[in-house]
Formats: C-alpha cells, structure tokens, sequence
C-alpha cells in the first residue's frame, strides 16, 4: 500500500535551479566532465531502479526480519537479487575513486541517491550506506596497497563495510572501549574483543565484510587518545587481494529492534583475528569521525526518505478516503462524502509534511554542495569556508533531519487514522524505520553537543559568524523586493538575527558556567536547523519566481506551489524558533537544581 | 526490564493538597461515605494489583499477541488469569452503580485506576475501559429490565463489553454506516452488517460479550440523524439474565497493528443477530457519546500511564548507564564514567518527560472532579457549570494529554540511546502503544474540531469565557505575591491572556469563513492544553508552598521537587505555546491554497 516515485522534479529544481549544480560541477576538474543532463539520466535510472527492486521488498523484509541460525545471518528474500543488481549497476561506488572502479559522483547526486534508497527500503539502504563510509575511510587513510587491496571490492559491492565502535557498556563515550590489538610479528595484530549493534556485521550479501575496528594497543594511552583503528576482515585477504580463510570474526547474535528490521544489527565476536592498522597508532578515532560525520549526514538523508515515502503514500490513501463534508459544503456532492484532503486540518498536516520534506531537501543539497568544495574545489580559501560550513551543518544536519524525519512519519500517520496504526498500509513501518535514525551514529543530543560544544564554543562563534554574512548576502542578492518574495526575505532576515541573538547569549554564558553548552544544546541546534530552513526558502522561492518569470524546466503551477509550500513553512513551522529562543534563554540552573536520586 | 510504581505519593498530593477531595465528598451525598484513607487504601491495592499482575504481562504479550484461529480469539498467555483476579475483587465496577454491584467510586479515583492500568498493560487495560463506557451508557440509555439483565454481570466482569462503530469505508463519518436493524416480531431487531476495528470484539476471558452496535432502521433519516444504538450479546440473554445460545456474532479476523497487540482489534460479523433498541429511535448518536466522552478521557490516561512507565523506566536505566563525565569535571571520580544523568541535556529530557506526566496527572484529576460535579453535586449550578467544563475539556484531555503522552514516550526512549531501540528494553514498546491513542477514539485532529466547533464557536466563546474566569479567580485566590510563587502566577495570568486573545481572534474569523475554524483547530487545541496546565501548574506550586509552610502527607523535598519540575514546565515548555498562537494567526488561506491533485 505504499506509494513512491523518486521526487526527480523536486531533486532536480533543487539541483540546477537553486544550486546551479551544473555551473558548479564545471568550475571544478575533478566534476568537469558532469553536466545537467548526465546528472539526470543518473537519478532517472536511481529512481527506476529503487521504485522496481527495493520497494516491494521493504514490507516484506520488515515482516520476516534477518535470521540467525547460531552462526549465519539470511537477510530477507530477495535481498540478495536485488543487492546483486545495484553492485553490477555500480551503485556501491557512486562516490568512489574513479582510479580505483568508483563513479566520481559529487556528493549532491549521491546524497539524493541515499535520500531514494532510505525511503523505498531504509534497511537495504543501510548495508550501502555503512559501505560508502568504510570505503571513505580507506580512501583517505588507508595506505596505498591497502586501497589496492580493499577500495575496488567495496566499490563494486563484491565485499560490504562495517564499523565497529560500540561495546555493551560504551556507546557514546567511546574512551572506554575494551578491545584489544596485540601485534603479530608479521607487522598485522590480534584483535580481541566484542562490538554490538553492528550494522552489516554478518550478512549473506557478500562472501567477505570488511570491519573497520576500533581497538586498543598495549601501550594505548588511556580514555579517547588511545584509541587505535584497524582493518579486519571476515576472511583473510592475501597480498593479491584474494579471500581466504576465516578470521576469527563471529557473530554472536541479532538484536531485535523497533524497526528496520531488514537490517542485521550484530553482535561482534573478535577472537585474536587478523587486522591491519589504518592510520597512526592512537589516531583511530579522528579517523573514525570521517567514517562518522559521513555516516551523519547519510543518516539525515533516512530521515529525510522516510518523510518523503509517508507524504507520497499518505496522500495517495488520502484521495481515496471519503468522511464529512468540506467546511464550507459538500466539494464531490455526487459521492457519499468529501475526500479527506478538503478538511483544514488535513491540508495542514499534510503540508507540515511536504514543507518539512521540501526543506530538508534544500538542506541537505547545500551542505552537499559545501562537502564537494571542500573535497574538489580549487580555491583553497573555498575550500577552506566549505569545511566549516560542513563541520557545522553536519550535526544539525544528522539531527534537525532525522528529528523532522521522525515528526513527518508520525505526521503522516496521522492523515490516515486508524488504517495508519494497521501494519497493511506501510505507514507504521515508517514510523518505527524513522525512530532509528534519531539514535544511531551519536544520538541527536550527541549531535547537539557537537554542535555546541566543537562547533561553537570552541572557535568562539567564528563559524556562525561566517554562516550568517553569507545568509545575509544572498538576501542581498536579488529579488528581496519583489511583493511574492518579501515574507521569505523578512523571515530568514529574522531568523538569522534570532540565531545571532541566541548565539552571543550562549556563548557568553557557556564561558561562565561548563553546564551551559550543554543545557542550551538541544534548542539552539532546533534554532539553527529552523533558521537555515528559512534561508532555504528565500533561496527556493527566488528560484520559483524566477521559474515564473522567465521559465523554467518545471510548470508554472510547480513553481507557484513552491510558494505556497514555503508561506506554510513561515506560517506554520518556523514559528517555533521563538519557542526554542525562548527555551534556551532558561539556562542551566534548573536543569540541575534536581538532585540525581530525585529523578 | 521495564519498571514501574505506581505514583502514589503524587496522585495523592493531587488530589488531597491540589483537590481537597475529602472536602469535595464531603460536600455530595453519593461519595459522602469516602474519606482520604479510603481513597489511599482502594489506590494502594490498585497499584499492588496492577505491578503484581499487569505488569509481567506487559512484554510477554506485545510479544504473543492475541490469537485468530478462524472462529475463536486466545488472549497472550495470562490473560485470562489475571483479568479473573480483576473481576474477583470488584475492579471491573470501581464507578458503577452500586445498586447493581458496581463500586460507585467517583471519577477522580477511577481515572487513576485508568493510568495505572495503561501504564502497567495497556492492552489488557482497554478490555476493562471498553466495558466502563459500556456500562455506563446502559446504566445511562437502557430501561429497568436491561440494566438489570446486563450491569451485575458488566461490573461483575463475568461479562465484558464493546462498542461497535466503525465500518470499513467510513471512521469519523459516522452517518455513513451500512449496518441494518430489521425489526422481529417480538420487539427484538435482527442487526446485519460488518464492523471493524472492534476493541475486544471476540476473546477468550469471558464467556458472553455485549456488543453495543449502531445501525440504521429502516425508516432512518439519511446521514447521522439516522443512527440507532441496539445491544447485541454475542450469546443470547434470557429475560433471567442467563445466555444461552449463539446470536449470528462472528469474528472475521484480527488486526496487525502497530502496537496495543493484546488487545484483540476485531472485524465483526452481524449476520441477524438479535438486538435490542437501546434508547430512542434514530438517537443512537447521541447516546453513543455518552460511551465516547467517557473512552476519550480514559484514553486521555493512556497517554498519561504510558507517558508514566516510560519515565520510570528510562530513569531506572539512566541511573545504570556510565558515559562521559559531567561538564565541570568528575561526579564520580572512582568509576569509569559519571552516570548519564549528570548531563544538562539527558536532565532536560527526564524533566520535559516528568513535567508532562505531572501536569498531566493534574489536568485529568481537574477534569475527573468536574465531571463528579456534573454527576453528584447536589447545587444544580454547579452541576451545569462543571457540565461545560467537561464538555469544553474532553478533546483537549484526549488529545492534549495522548499527544504528550506519545511525545513522553518517545524522549523517555531517546535517553536510552540504542537500548531504547531494542525490544528487551521495553521502551519501543511504549512508544508503539502509545502511538495508538492520538488516533482512536476520534483522532486527535477530530477532537480538535470537536473543540472550536461544538465547544467553542456554538456557544461563541462562552464556555471558555467562563473557564478564563474560574482562572483568574483562582489566581486571586492566595500566595501569588510569594516569591516562589510569582514565577507561576505570572505564567498562568499571560497563559490566559494569550488564549483569551486567541479567542476572539478565532470566534471572529470563524464568523467569516466555515474553513477558519478548522485551520485553526490543531494550534488551538494545543494553546488551550499549555494554558491549562499553565494553571494546574499554578494550584501544584501553590499546594507545594502550602506543603513547606504547613507541612502534609509528603516531605520537604518532595515539595521543593514539585517547584523545580513546575518551574521545567514554565521555563522549557509553556513556550511553544507562542509559537501555537503565531501559527494560529496564519488563517485558512493559505492551507486552502494548494489545489487537491497538486498534493
């Protein structure tokens, strides 16, 4: 009962009409050779493919769950086909090193890509996902052999990546992990040690995984700094990059989870199994982080799917559904009654969806955009700008999507009442695969720490700064005059003097008072997610307009809904900026006035 | 894992130091006899009960569900054991007339009875609820002989009942119905038609089942007014009351849901079965909300109850659960980590979750009180004014406190970070239970309407007018020039200013498009829910300073707590309340504006 089409005209606006990817791409050699039309062809065929291989598996591969037998793990039926179709397409190495078998693709199409995967089967998605972040990880720490050896298996989806960080009693605080790396005398080292919650631990896709491991060196320094980063697979992997015996790596068990349920989360027995050190000794966990931080805004991206597939299916059940009459007098006077979609409060609901879906979509397209200047662009002061940009969007990314993810399922699951809570419709599952992504790679407090805490605190507002003199000069870049666009230009302007305000309070009182940062955490993130929100919408309304103006590739009833959608977004949405401003303005004091044992 | 007490203490500061119950029964004839002790000794035994032998009960069941086996529906293993218990001791009558077995407890006692049970289990809860509203209607609607025939065996639990509405193509249009009432010759009516979505329509822990079904008669007017209500015993009841044989009600199947999986969701078949007329002719509706109102309010206690369990849960964990160290260095040195309680960010969480459920607890003990009024108080002026405060506040305390109680669940599973996802924890299971109460019962978007049409606009504003000055009244009413106090006197007066704006502002639009009220439905809805609470919060904080002054039944740091999480509530959550009256400002225009194929 669940209803997708990859949202290509979306997508695509997004792309080219907001974020000009095609003149983007072409100041960049190592994007060159793309262009609008390519760009096309490639989500066309992404969107194909989903719709046709991975969608009907996702209701079926939620209800039969992975299975363990005590030492293999079976992924739902057809997981394995469909796998075997995106590696020969190529669609494991999207992004990776063309020298090395990957596409060369520029985060802003495979991060759209993601967006596809997550919302016609979050959990299938998952096993691609952690591979694109292993695969990011050898790219750029791992020796050149080690590339050799590793990079054009994952890339054409021969072999499947993990990481492996979590222990049962340390998720967050990674410091405190036990594994251990023994070295051998052949210069590798033995690894000892359980992980838990492993995504892709063990699995009948591939015949190797590739764990990346996160382990302790006899003379590990103690707590984060002695953290070490190791390469172990399944089966051994000889010089010539060719599976071989068992490694010592088993599966102790599943978890059984809320929700993508398609997904094998393993428990992870290393015993003395061959590994090879990425990276510095002690230097794993920075390593790790680009893993992470990739992984992150990936993870935004389910949020962002899963929102998408509740809209398009809420809808498609909405048309049909027939209660009550429209507000002023019957709209189909020739049915028994009105479809749901005349009511006020539906629209709203619905709306609040698309608005949430729309937005996001602009988001991650800019931060996108920001993670290829960074990596391909040749002016280094850009690239340079482009980092900070990424180091500070990418937490609000992971959570303000994943936080607006989860609201839209929940959202949408409403528009269809009690068929919405009836397994039948798909729409529950959306909810339970949504949940997940607030949690997983640093729960969304995590990410609100980060936020805080390395990207604020610690450069003292410098990139916040930067953020709100660029907001500020696209709002001086054309059109803030014009009747349709003043509510979205007052409204960003607002929302960057809001956040301005906010961050000078915060940043004065986290100096006082170490409690502070974290106090005022989960609302400033709110805030910045809502205020760049709102830039997106003054970018994508001047691009509507211009669209009715001087045409465009979409119809002039898609840019004039483009409006509408956005006016929801001021109307109804951002005004909770003022709640979050307000809330963090509260401090720390009351947070801890209560003593633990009062809890 | 899950863990749960029931509330005791604080349900007792309700309603004594909040609510002067004693006095209050004092005061009426038919709870004369009650006394605080009483009270404390029936809720002591319903808290034993429920966590002796709900609670073991709560996992094992999501886990088995009920079973269909083409006739018969099996309960999870338990079940029937421990609802025996339940009807042993009375608890299936607790507010039944005592004339025929009931209790005659009054509301404020038997909706706490109500979050206990949906906190413990809230699958096996509904069985009982379901049976209370059908209770009540016939003790309200039938004649002598049927309440007779029927009400022992309801409160005796030796009988269980339903409500049969719902049919597959219409929910909250009920004047769709297709079910048919033949008369016989004898009086009796032959009811024909399918239901579904039928709550404890078919079980196993009882032997007969009394179904009370709407359906039309043959002369019925078109559309709602055409509803009659008929009482169809799943096995035929003699006019001695004994049930004999099979009356044409057949199980067609269960539901997979989401969520609430002990409790056996039926599709039902009437093929002829007998019926009796309940009440009049064609006023079937009416009679049906008597058994609505009542569900709402109760269902307004599961979000309650399960807001409860997830709290205690998450805090049991929380206590366990080492990461990280607190932001101004070691809370406790000699372990490895501070437990994760220390943090700002986990302590907003606990605090957001805690402060609803309080506030909650006393919303709905406002509202039980008002509805004993309505039912007992011997001043008729009283009565028809605590009659609009019920009808004005049944939708906000159905939709208001399962919209907190599912946003309870969810940040009370966030503070588990992964755990909280895997199903040995318990606390998806909240979640998913609680997800169910913003839907049925007429969803939390038609108990909005409910609100600004019948309960607002109808009587232009007079209901609230009337709530608006018991507030202020309230307000004067001692201690606001304390300084602990002025905080929440201050909150409550600019809570009621803000919703008194609001209101006309509405009332005003409203009288200028039928569309403006259902815009403004949802945001007005929740604007009255924080306002209230703005208000309990200010007779909580009152009663706790009288508590430190005086002295009471808690300790000092019992009421000193009760400041600081009120103090949580005005500071970190009364805000969103302006972000609701600013959104409510924005009007139907714009929610009107996207055509219905452009969805």
């Amino acid at each position: 009962m669940a209803h997708y089409r990859a949202p290509l005209n979306d997508l695509r606006f997004v792309r080219e009409e907001v974020f000009a990817a095609e003149r983007e791409w072409a100041a960049m050699p190592a994007t060159a050779e793309l262009n609008a039309e390519l760009a096309d062809a490639v989500m066309e065929e992404a969107g194909r493919l989903v719709t046709a291989e991975l969608l009907p598996l996702n209701a079926s591969g939620d209800a039969e769950g992975c299975q363990f037998d005590g030492a293999r793990v079976t992924t739902p039926q057809g997981f394995r086909a469909a796998f075997a179709e995106f590696a020969e397409g190529g669609w494991c190495g999207l992004g990776g090193d063309p020298a090395l078998g990957g596409q060369g693709l520029p985060k802003l199409l495979t991060l759209a890509f993601d967006e596809m995967l997550y919302a016609s089967n979050s959990s299938f998605a998952l096993y691609l996902a952690l591979n694109n972040g292993a695969a990011l990880l050898l790219d750029q720490y791992a020796d050149e052999a080690t590339r050799a050896r590793y990079l054009p298996r994952l890339y054409a989806g021969e072999w499947l990546g993990t990481m492996c960080l979590t222990e049962p009693h340390c998720g967050t605080d990674l410091g405190l992990i036990k594994t251990r790396a023994t070295p051998n005398d052949d210069g590798s080292y033995a690894i000892t040690g359980s992980k838990i919650w492993i995504t892709g631990g063990e699995h009948d896709l591939t015949d190797n995984i590739v764990h990346l491991v996160l382990a302790k060196l006899p003379d590990a320094p103690p707590g984060a700094k002695g953290i070490s980063l190791f390469l172990v697979p399944k089966r051994r992997v000889d010089a010539e990059g060719q599976a071989g015996e068992a490694n010592g790596v088993v599966c102790g068990g599943l978890e059984h989870k809320m929700g993508i349920k398609a997904s094998a989360t393993c428990v992870m027995h290393f015993e003395a199994a061959r590994g090879e050190l990425i990276g510095e000794p002690h230097q794993g966990l920075a390593a790790m982080f680009t893993m992470m931080n990739y992984e992150r805004l990936s993870i935004g991206m389910q949020g962002l799917g899963l929102g998408e597939i509740a809209y398009q299916s809420a809808i498609d059940f909405a048309r049909e559904r027939l209660q009550s009459r429209a507000p002023g007098g019957a709209a189909a006077p020739d049915k028994p009654a009105d479809p749901i979609l005349v009511h006020p409060d539906v629209r709203r609901m619905a709306l609040d969806v698309r608005a949430w879906n729309e937005g996001g979509r602009l988001f991650a397209a800019f931060v996108a955009r920001e993670l290829d200047r960074a990596r391909y662009h040749p002016d280094a002061e850009t690239r340079a700008h482009a980092e900070e940009m990424v180091a500070l969007l990418t937490p609000v990314a992971k959570a303000f999507l994943t936080d607006r993810g989860f609201e839209a399922t929940v959202e949408a699951q409403q528009l269809y009442g009690g068929s919405g809570y009836c397994v039948e419709w798909g729409a529950e599952q959306f909810v339970r695969d949504a949940r997940i992504a607030m949690i997983y790679e640093g729960t969304n407090g995590i990410q609100a720490m980060d936020l805080v805490g390395r990207k604020l605190v610690r450069n003292e507002g410098a990139y916040v700064e930067r953020l709100l003199a660029r907001l500020r000069a696209d709002l001086e870049d054309g059109g803030g005059a014009d009747p349709r666009l003043r509510p979205f230009h007052a409204a960003a302007e607002a929302a960057a003097a809001r956040l301005e305000r906010a961050t000078r309070q915060l940043l004065e009182r986290a100096r006082q008072d170490p409690a502070e940062a974290g106090a005022a955490a989960h609302d400033y993130l709110q805030l910045t997610g809502l205020s760049v929100y709102a830039w997106m919408w003054w970018k994508a309304a001047r691009a509507a307009v211009r669209g009715l103006d001087q045409g465009g590739a979409l119809g002039e009833a898609d840019y004039r809904d483009k409006l509408i959608v956005g006016q929801h977004f001021l109307d109804r949405l951002l005004p909770r900026s003022e709640a979050h401003a307000r809330q963090l303005e509260a401090g720390a004091a009351g947070l801890m006035a209560l003593g633990e044992m009062r809890f």
